[in-house]
Order: structure tokens, then C-alpha cells, then sequence
């Protein structure tokens, strides 16, 4: 029943979004309805403070000023990379922990970028004028140079980045103008066994014990940022059913999907995406085992390949779940003879149709696209291609497209190519991130082995990739013979262009090359016969459900700024033995304690240990709350009335994952480390007197339950 | 419209199931239908000699007798793991191939068994008078007694084995009697190299080049055991389009499904399997590539695992097929009204609910019941938990329960200890194959992570099994610590029984222990709440299919002796690239050689490429035919209507998959080897004499083919 009546409203579209679902855009944050439910109603200039507040890290999750010299919270699996950059096997941040104890010894992120939204625009009408009247390969086209042209006007210098972000499913178009930093620095990081302590046995799980902090701060022209909008620290936290707030950018959902691309979800990509993490999951741990240096080098990669399985396993249980998908058909037909029934939307229906179509089409060449040119994704420097995983291809590939797109006027390029998005491809290519070829022939070896797997040994690609040799031959070749993994060699490459390539022997290259007529051509068969028609199509449907139900509601999320609202709780749960168990709302420093087994993943760090005494055990360690998030929203501030930090946002339950399709505020929940936690943490184990001083500085409210708690 | 039109007739349960579909029982074979078609009916002499000449091999194959003396052609892949036992380090089968020059080198297989069916008896009657009026455990219970008591009966000494198989999903209870054959020895295999060419890749496809056979043979009392019923040879083999039937014992099949058992498979145990199946591959490939005793220590598990994995894939490609669902659901629908519309039978729909409300429960506790006790299965000893996978283990589970279970009257035990099924629990405790430490670390390192994974860390089992240890440790500490490896150990626990077990310090036999009372729970609740509510329910529907539309179906697979029609003849299927492509009937040799790469899985034994010059590179060497077949009909005869040896089944296609749940004329297909290529490789390849003379003795029909072609 509840599924049915969040489902009707969903397709609907319906501005009377019920209890605490929404991830809101600031330009349309409900306030009414917010102070109806709860008495509070943030306004215009609270609005504005959080806004400015809560920043985007480019990489793919949230965070926040917390001082006025640019502190920077976010999650510590947020910056893994980061620290992971900065680590080697003589100094393992990752296995230590970080922490700056002078603003010298702060060090720089090889390839963290921060975003701050400044300001949205509304340029619906200047998309939809360039495209009126088209469809197929000339829609796509004409959107793309719309699209393009709006960024690099906007785009004034490296320090702005323009993003022309589509909302309700092409409904509408604004235009989101940040102020982009580049330098960041690494100030403070707990050891990763505490940071995610419970490993992927309790990822999206709760009860949970995890300190997944770090800190970082942003630099500008080479100075700390001086800012006059940061989040203060609330002295005691939330308490059990208050008012919370979350500020962050949810990467995406697809609530308004219709049910032929749920159909699609469920029956081919779904599938297909747990089958290859599963064996990717278990190609890695068994890697791991060979080594500590394989440990330590594979082992974000399996935490990044691990969390993204279970998060198709937690989206499977939604769609899955009796009665889901029943819901939706019975809601989507009420909705189509709703449209039918108006005088002015009965042509909308017949989008439903093509809708299934372009889905139906795509079942007949999804493998060989996601093989050869990977999910296109709004966070990703470029997609990554299933059939070629690893940095080293990834470098080559950048390498022979950006040459060839360089050439081509703006509007014209690969989106990933635009000269809004040009910074992020040059600090990949600059980075001096090492890269490890024993893992790259491993991952190498894996996809084309899929590769050949899932076209069959017969395709002329996989012949012209493989010829007589095996995928790890191919593999080992490629990697050991690459020099790729210099920055120095990447950067002459690219400085060189056309000709260098062409003159270029390297292997990887010569791979990418090979691969690129094919890669390019599945994909324009996608975006031509699938994208265009899906964007198309569903901006009709949002057309006339702006017409019948109003603007009122809140659109998918698209990796950009959202505000949530919501209450600390627990919910109730199966218990695997045909019964129900139910969760409480927080979790407790003791219980951290009592899980401890001394084996990774429960094992807790020394300093831990050692400061066992000096800790009040009774202190809240984790809580959930019914904030309506997704993934993007890792590193989001947990808000009060007064916008003051009072959590840390790092993860979801299980139910929260199936957020993706609907919200059922009866399980869907959000997981962050309570603040007090992070204030003792930092206080009595870590002794990071230089943040603590910054976040909660003396004499400002919340200073003295620091020592005191 | 095709599937629609498969799926009414099949709910409905009709007598005119369609086309070449059907895997009919040896004394229900619709042979005037194949007179219709075909012109040619198999007689109650044709039927009695090819059911006396095709066996079953009670690991999970099917094989046929074809000498007066014993000899059993089968696949390579069916005596995998006696070829496997019988090799070592220094004698290695698998890669070397094996061939008996002489008797005295005939080696005898550890654990191979065969079954020759003698007799089928109808005893629906006695079991339905046993359950009449029960339910739940006491349905459970009565049910299990009957059969037990029927068949120890039966089983009139060890070389007697008596099942009582269910069909029409309890509409019926047939008894069949065999010969059981314990004393079965080697006499020749191919190199693995041939046996599997193209490997996982090629795997379920078609073109194929596979030359997948062995040759073992019956002892009785010491002697090569002698025949009247054995297959003769044809001495071309088939044509395109000629009628072929496929004798052979297909291991299940679920066409008699209803929509709620159905989504029950798409819903839950199907991506679960998928995932676990993925997961283990990754971690098994990687294992091989740590050293070649690991690769070849891990090479038959890694193709079981495969071949699982595939069969879930090709399987879930039938049910997300767009339509089917809706078409079963349609089906449904109309048959529940034929019932209600029938005075007879108006209480019948009310099975429907009653198995969903089955299924409803399942869902609760499936995740808990495969992990501790596994999927029940007629082919398996023990059923083994996905949670503590090992030989290990399962030597350790079937000793611990053996014991509890040996003191119990025949007609309670658990049905894999009854006294029809004790021999073969017998000859895998005495089994002298060896067991490999290092990979069962692994395997139970990943089971009980696994297991940790999915009850949770805080499962007060899951605390019980690794309390402060973590899954490696508790694996590692179990296998390195066990003397189980011994069959000479596990012989003297046996003898020992209860007594013996309680004195034991084995850590193995401790963990089984452990585990036991939960495992039995689970069990227990599976068979009341699930097991025992479907059979009994969907006996009531098969009963009203029979009132409605007669006996003159096929019931679903069984492990049991099955004949099917069909003819020889390639499909048409979807490219991958949005398009479709034509798949021919046949291969030949020539296409191994082209295909070849020189690395597994495309390396040619040199065996081949030194006979290259000397074959007739256009024999025809695999081909496909619309005989419908599913997993355990491995090793089956493809006979002409001379019932003569035209193939040898090994494989069918991606489509042929699907037939667990229907059958697809226009793209289910068998494959098997051409019999042309199995006598040419024989003769001019192996050179193996002894088999060539017996199967096709100078003088008789086709023996001057050999030579001559």
C-alpha cells in the first residue's frame, strides 16, 4: 500500500510530495511546507548561508566550510583517493591516518577540485528553442552545442565552472555557475580502519561505528580561502525526532523513469552490472591475498568496485520487491489516461511509447556499448569503458580523443571534451598519482576477457584486439610495454597532438587507437537512437506534468546542489528468519568497542584502543535520520534549525539505495557520524587541537563541550 | 506471439505441446505424433532397447552403453572428476588425455556410478493415500515415509537402486528400478585441451568445436559386464533436417512453474546465484593464476562454477525477455478461470494462492536456507550449503548427520540417508581422490565471508561461527587442522559413529557440529513452510490438468529417463549490434584449426595439429538439432531411427537454457558431436584401436567408414 501511493504520486509528479521526501533544488525549497510539518521554515537568508556553505567536491561528493579560513568536511572515503595519492609503502596515510600540525605540512591533492555555487540560471528556453522540431542524431547534436555555448559564455576564466545541468528529465535547464578551486589540501584523516570500520560486510548497514571524516582545506592563489559563509559546530548535536537538514549533491535518481526503463534497469543493465562487479569483487580479493603490496594497491579499488555492487544489490531489493512494479504500471497507466483525457496533452502519450522503443532498441547492442564506451555519467571525467578498465587505458583513451576533439569547434565536441570541462582532463593527465602496473594487467586482463566473453570470440573486434593472442598476453603487453604511467610523457603526448600520437609506438596507445572507431560509433548509435529519444520524449511528459500538477516538486537529482529535510529515527527491517527486528536511531562509542574483533574489517586502530579510558563510551558514534538522499551526498553537513553541524553524512541503509526509483520514509535512511563523535574523536584520540580550534574556537558557542562532554 | 502461444499451451498443460518439444517418459512416448510429423514410428521394441541401452550416471549425466562388453561413451566433461582423481602432478589425465591399451590399464573410477533402468512402476496411489487429508510437516512427513519405505522394498541388494521419482509436480509417482554399477573403469579420454575447445567463451554456443567424449566401462563382478542392448553405429551420421532423438536423463526443468514460483526464481534465487556464482569465478581465476598447481588443482571447479554461472545467465535471458512474464501471467489467468468455471474443480485456483503464500515466506528465510543447507537437489549426495562449500565440510556435514541419522527408522531420516541412497554416501567417504588444503581454504575463506556478508556481523550464528576471528582465520584453522583429507579417518568416524564424533577434536567435524541445530531449523522450516505447501498444491493443479486435458504430456525433467524428438538444424539469433545472424547446423574440422590461437582456451593439442594432415578437415564435426534437452542430459546418444549412434550430446545453446521454463522451437538447440568426427578422431588421431573395434566391429555396418572417409 505504501508503495502503491508513493508510486502514484512519483508518476504524477505531483507537488504534494508526502512526509519527508524530496531532494530540493534552492531555488524551490519548500519552506511551507516544511514549518506545516515541523513549525521551522528556513528563509531566503538561511537559505542563502547554506548554500554557500555546502560545496561540491568535482570528484564525485559533498562537503562544507567549517571555518572562516577554508576548512573543508567531507568524508574521509571522499578523499581516499586523495590521501591514497599522497601515500606510499613507506608512508601509508591510509593504514595511519593524516594530520597537518602546521599549515607547512598541509599537502596538496593531486586531483581534488572543490565547487561553490554562486548562482542559477534559468536557460530552459534557450535549449528547447535549439532543438525545437528535431529529433535523433540532430536533437542530440543541436542540444549538445546549446549546451556547450551556455557553458563557455559563462565560463569566464579556470576559477568559474558552468554547468548547464537538465531537471525533470529535460522539463527543464538552468544554468549552475560555481566558483571552482583546485587546490585543496589535506589536513586531517583518521586510519581507514575506523574510518570504515565494518568494511563492506556493514557498507549501507546500521547499527554502524565509522568515523568517516576528513579534512581538508582550500587554498586560493595560494593562500587559505578567507570566507565569510562556513557552518558552526552545534555544542550538543540532534536529539531522536528533530528537524535535520542535509546539504549536498545527490548524483542521481530516476524516480520519473517510466516502466520501460525500469523494465530495462531490472531485466539487462541490472543484471549485467552484478554480474561484473561480483567477478571484478572477487578477482581483487583474491589479488589482495597475494601480497601486501597488492593489499595495499588494489585495496580502494575494491572498496570503490564493492560499494558500487552492493549498491545495485540495495536498488535489485527495490525493484524487485512484490507489488513495485505492478504499482507502477497501474500508476503510469492512470497517468496516460489523465493525459489522454486533456485536450491539450492527448499527443503526450504516444512518448510513453517511444519511450519503450528507444529502451527496446538498446536491449540490442547495451553489452557492446557499455564494453566499449562505458555509462555516460554527469561526475565522471570520462565514461569508463567496461571492455577496459584502468587508469592506463583511461590515460591513452583521453589522449587519442582529446587530439581529435581539440580540433573541432566547441560546440561540436564529445561532452567530456568542452572547454568547460578542459581543467579536469589536464589535472588527470598531470597528476602524479602513482599507478600500479601489477593491478592494471589484473584489470586489463579482466575486461577483455569480458570482453571476448560477452561478444563472442567471433566479433571482429574482439578478434581485431585479441588477434591469436589471450586477454592477459594482450593485457601484459599493453601495460608493461606503456609509458603511460609518467605525467611527463602524458603531457607531451598531449601537447603534441595528432602528430605525436601518429607517431607514437607506445602499446596502450596503440590499443586505445584501435579501439576508438568502434567505441565511437556504439556510441552515437546510443545517444542517436536511445538518449535523443529518451531526452526528447521524457521532456514532453515532464511538459504536461508541469501542466497538470504545477512546478511544485522537486526534480531528479543530478549531482548538483540539493537541500533535504527530515528527523533522526530508526525504522523496522526483516530479519532474515521471516520475522521483522527493529533498528534504533544511534549507535554509541561502546558499541564500537564490543564489535572489535582485531581483524580487519573490525579491527580498531591503536589510538583507539589506547584512548579507550579517556573516552565517554555513552557518547553517540553514529545516527540515522529520513533525509531523502543518494550517492553524491557522501561528505554532505547533517544540519539543525540553526544550520549548525550537528552530523557528517557517509552513508545510507540498504532501503535508501532503492531511493533511487521511490521513497518510502517508512525505511529510507540516512547514515551520518553524530558530531559529538567527531568533536571527542578529534579532542581525546587524535589531539587535532589546529582543527578543533578552527571548527569550534574558543568562546563561540559549542567551544566548551569539547573538553567537557 | 510465439512465446504467448508456448506458455498458454503449457500452463494449460495440453497434449498438443507443439512442435519437437517434450522430454518424454520411456512408457508414455507419443509416437504417433512423431509418425505425423516424421513418418516414422519407434515401436515398443525400438523404445525398449534404446531405454535398456542409454544409462545414467548418478553424479548428474547421462551415457550410453555401445559394446556387448560394458563400454559407455559419454562427455569428457561427465567423467571430469574421475579423470581428475585418477591423475596427479606427475601423470596428468586431464591435460595428457588417457587410453587403455589394454584392459589390465582400464584404471577404476573412485566414484563413478551408472544406473541401467529396468522397470517402471505407477505408485501414485499408494503415496497420495499416505498424505490424503495432511499438510505441512505432517504432508512433509508422510510423503517422505512412502517413498522411503516403497523403495527400500525395492532395493533388494546394493545392485538394485530404487527411486521414486514425483512427476507432473506430484500429479503422479512413478518407482523406477535400475541396475545400480558401482565398478566402472577409464578406458579413454581426449586431451582437455579438445574436449572443452573455446571454454567458457564458447561454452553454451554454437559454432562449437568440441570434441567432448570419453569411453569408460561396466564392471560386474570383476568382468567387463555383457550385453544384448547396446547401440550400434551409423556409418555417415545425420543430415540436415533428419529426424534424431536424444535418450538421456534431463536433471530438471520447471515448466509446470506458476507466475508466483517464477517470479520467485527472477526475483530472489536467480540473482542471488548470479551474484554468488560471479563472485566465486573471480576469486577461483585469480587463484589459478598464483602457480600451476593451483591452476590445475582448481580447473574442474573453475568450469563447474562457469557452467553454473552460464546456465543462471542463459536462463535469466528467457525470463526477462520482454513478454514472457506478461504471457505466463495471461496464461495463468485463463486456466485459474477454466477451473472456476468447472464444477469439479472450483476449489482449484486456490492452489495458486496457496504456493504464492509459499513463495511470500520463502522470501523471508531463502538467503539463510541456501547458506546453511543449500538447494535440495535429486543428483546431489548432500545438499551443499553455499555458506561451507569444501569437500571438506561436506565430508564433515554427511559424518555428523550420518550418525544422528543411521539410529532413526528408514521412513524419518533426512531422504539423502535413507537406505536406498546409503551406497553412495559409502563410496564418497571411501573415495581415495585427493583434496586439495589450499584451495579449500579458499573456498571456505569466501563461504564464510559470504555467510558473514549476508546474515550480518551481528547474526548470533554468524558470532557463533567466527566469534572474534575473521573468515579466513576460522577456514584456515578448520581445513589446516582436519584429518578429513583421509578417507581412512572419515571410514573410522562411520564406524564409530555418535560415540566416535563426540570423542572427536577435528576442528571440521567441530564446525559441522556447530552448525547442525541451525541448519536442520532451517531445513525443517523449508520443507513445512515451503517445500511441502508447493507439492502438495501443485499436485491438486497437475490433478486438474489431467481432468481438463488428459494424461498425454510430458512431465517436467527429473533426473530420470527421457526420449526426445527433433531434427537437425541451425537458428537465427540477435548480433549485438541491434541486428540479427543465422547460426548453421553444423561445424567441421577445419574450423578448429582456423579458430585456434595457440592459448587456452583455444590451444589445439598437439595431438591434432600433428594429425592435421592426415584428417579430412570437411567431416563434420559438431552440429545442432532441435531436440529439447536440458542440463543432465550431458553424454546422452543422438540416435537416427535405426536408433543408431549419429552424435554424442554435450552442450545446447544459450536459448536451450530457457527450456527450463519453455521451449523455443525457432532457437532452443542440443549440440553434439558428429559421430563422422568422433570415429575419425578416434582412429586417426588417437590412434585407440580397442575402442574403434568395439564400437564398430569389422564386418558390421559402418565399421568401413572408419578408414574410408
Amino acid at each position: 500500500m505504501r508503495i502503491l501511493l508513493t508510486v502514484a504520486v512519483l508518476v504524477a509528479g505531483a507537488g504534494n510530495a508526502r512526509a519527508d521526501e524530496g531532494m530540493w533544488t534552492f531555488d524551490n525549497f519548500p519552506s511551507a511546507k516544511v514549518k506545516e510539518r515541523y513549525g521551522f521554515s528556513p528563509d531566503k537568508a538561511w537559505l542563502d548561508h547554506v548554500q554557500k556553505s555546502a560545496v561540491r567536491l568535482a570528484g564525485g561528493c559533498s562537503a562544507s566550510f567549517v571555518s572562516a579560513t577554508g576548512l573543508v568536511m567531507t568524508n574521509h572515503h571522499c578523499a581516499h583517493r586523495c590521501i591514497e595519492e599522497l601515500s606510499s609503502a613507506k608512508k601509508n596515510f591510509i593504514a595511519d591516518g593524516f594530520y597537518a600540525r602546521s599549515p607547512a605540512e598541509e599537502l596538496t591533492c593531486p586531483t581534488m577540485e572543490v565547487n561553490q555555487l554562486l548562482e542559477i540560471t534559468d536557460v530552459t528556453e534557450r535549449i528547447q528553442n535549439a532543438t525545437a522540431g528535431k529529433s535523433g542524431a540532430d536533437f542530440a547534436k543541436a542540444e549538445r552545442k546549446a549546451m556547450s555555448e551556455i557553458e563557455k559564455a559563462c565560463a569566464s576564466s579556470k576559477k568559474v565552472r558552468c554547468d548547464v545541468v537538465t531537471l525533470y528529465a529535460g522539463g527543464k535547464y538552468d544554468l549552475y555557475r560555481y566558483r571552482r578551486f583546485q587546490d585543496v589540501r589535506l589536513v586531517f584523516a583518521p586510519e581507514f580502519d575506523i574510518a570504515f570500520f565494518g568494511g563492506d560486510p556493514d557498507n549501507f548497514e546500521f547499527p554502524r561505528y565509522d568515523l568517516d571524516v576528513s579534512f581538508v582545506r582550500v587554498y586560493d592563489d595560494g593562500k587559505p580561502l578567507k570566507l565569510d559563509d562556513w557552518l558552526r559546530w552545534s555544542p550538543a548535536g540532534a536529539k531522536a525526532d528533530e528537524l535535520v537538514f542535509v546539504a549536498g549533491n545527490p548524483g542521481g535518481t530516476d524516480r520519473l523513469f517510466t516502466v520501460s526503463q525500469l523494465d530495462f534497469v531490472r531485466d539487462v543493465s541490472q543484471p549485467w552490472s552484478l554480474i561484473y562487479y561480483s567477478e571484478l569483487r572477487g578477482v581483487l580479493e583474491e589479488f589482495a591475498t597475494k601480497g601486501p603490496e597488492q593489499q595495499r594497491t588494489s585495496q580502494s579499488l575494491i572498496f570503490g568496485v564493492e560499494n558500487s555492487l552492493k549498491a545495485w544489490k540495495g536498488r535489485e531489493a527495490t525493484l524487485v520487491q512484490p507489488g513495485f512494479m505492478e504499482g507502477r504500471r497501474t500508476a503510469e497507466a492512470a497517468f496516460r489516461a489523465k493525459l489522454a483525457a486533456d485536450p491539450k496533452l492527448q499527443d503526450t502519450p504516444g512518448a510513453f511509447d517511444a519511450i519503450t522503443k528507444g529502451e527496446a532498441a538498446y536491449r540490442g547492442f547495451y553489452v557492446r556499448a557499455i564494453l566499449l564506451e562505458g555509462t555516460p555519467s554527469a561526475s565522471r571525467v570520462v565514461p569508463a569503458p567496461f571492455g577496459f578498465r584502468g587508469d592506463l587505458f583511461a590515460n591513452a583513451r583521453i589522449l587519442v580523443r582529446l587530439a581529435a576533439e581539440a580540433s573541432k569547434p566547441n560546440g561540436e565536441r564529445l561532452r567530456e571534451f568542452t572547454d568547460a570541462r578542459l581543467p579536469a582532463i589536464e589535472a588527470r593527465l598531470a597528476s602524479t598519482a602513482p599507478i600500479h602496473s601489477d593491478l592494471e594487467v589484473e584489470l586489463l586482463t579482466f575486461s577483455l576477457t569480458k570482453l571476448r566473453e560477452s561478444l563472442g570470440a567471433d566479433d571482429a573486434l574482439v578478434k581485431k584486439v585479441l588477434g591469436q593472442r589471450s586477454p592477459r598476453q594482450v593485457a601484459t603487453a599493453a601495460v608493461r610495454g606503456t609509458k603511460l604511467g609518467d605525467p611527463k610523457v602524458r603531457l607531451a603526448l598531449k601537447a603534441g597532438g595528432t602528430a605525436a600520437l601518429a607517431a607514437s609506438t607506445d602499446p596502450m596507445i596503440g590499443l586505445a587507437t584501435l579501439v576508438d572507431p568502434d567505441a565511437r560509433a556504439i556510441r552515437a548509435k546510443y545517444e542517436q537512437e536511445v538518449d535523443a529519444v529518451v531526452v526528447r520524449e521524457s521532456a514532453k511528459l515532464a511538459r504536461a506534468r508541469f501542466a497538470l500538477v504545477g512546478t511544485g516538486t522537486y526534480p531528479d537529482a543530478t549531482f548538483s546542489p540539493r537541500l533535504s529535510f527530515g528527523t533522526i529515527k530508526g525504522w523496522t527491517e526483516p530479519d532474515g528468519l521471516g520475522g521483522t527486528r527493529t533498528v534504533p536511531a544511534f549507535t554509541y562509542f561502546s558499541g564500537a568497542f564490543e564489535r572489535a574483533t582485531g581483524v580487519f574489517p573490525f579491527e580498531l586502530p591503536k589510538s583507539w584502543l589506547a584512548a579507550r579510558s579517556r573516552l565517554d563510551l555513552q557518547t553517540p558514534f553514529d545516527q540515522a535520520s529520513d533525509n531523502d538522499i543518494i550517492g553524491g551526498n557522501s561528505g554532505s553537513p547533517l544540519l539543525n534549525q540553526k544550520a549548525e553541524v550537528v552530523g557528517l553524512i557517509f552513508d545510507g541503509n540498504i532501503p535508501s539505495l532503492g531511493g533511487d526509483y521511490y521513497f518510502d520514509d517508512a525505511t529510507n535512511r540516512a547514515v551520518s557520524v553524530h558530531s559529538s563523535a567527531l568533536l571527542q574523536a578529534l579532542d581525546r584520540i587524535y589531539g587535532a587541537k589546529r582543527v578543533l580550534e578552527e571548527i569550534a574556537p574558543a568562546g563561540a558557542p559549542g567551544s566548551s563541550s569539547v573538553g567537557a562532554h
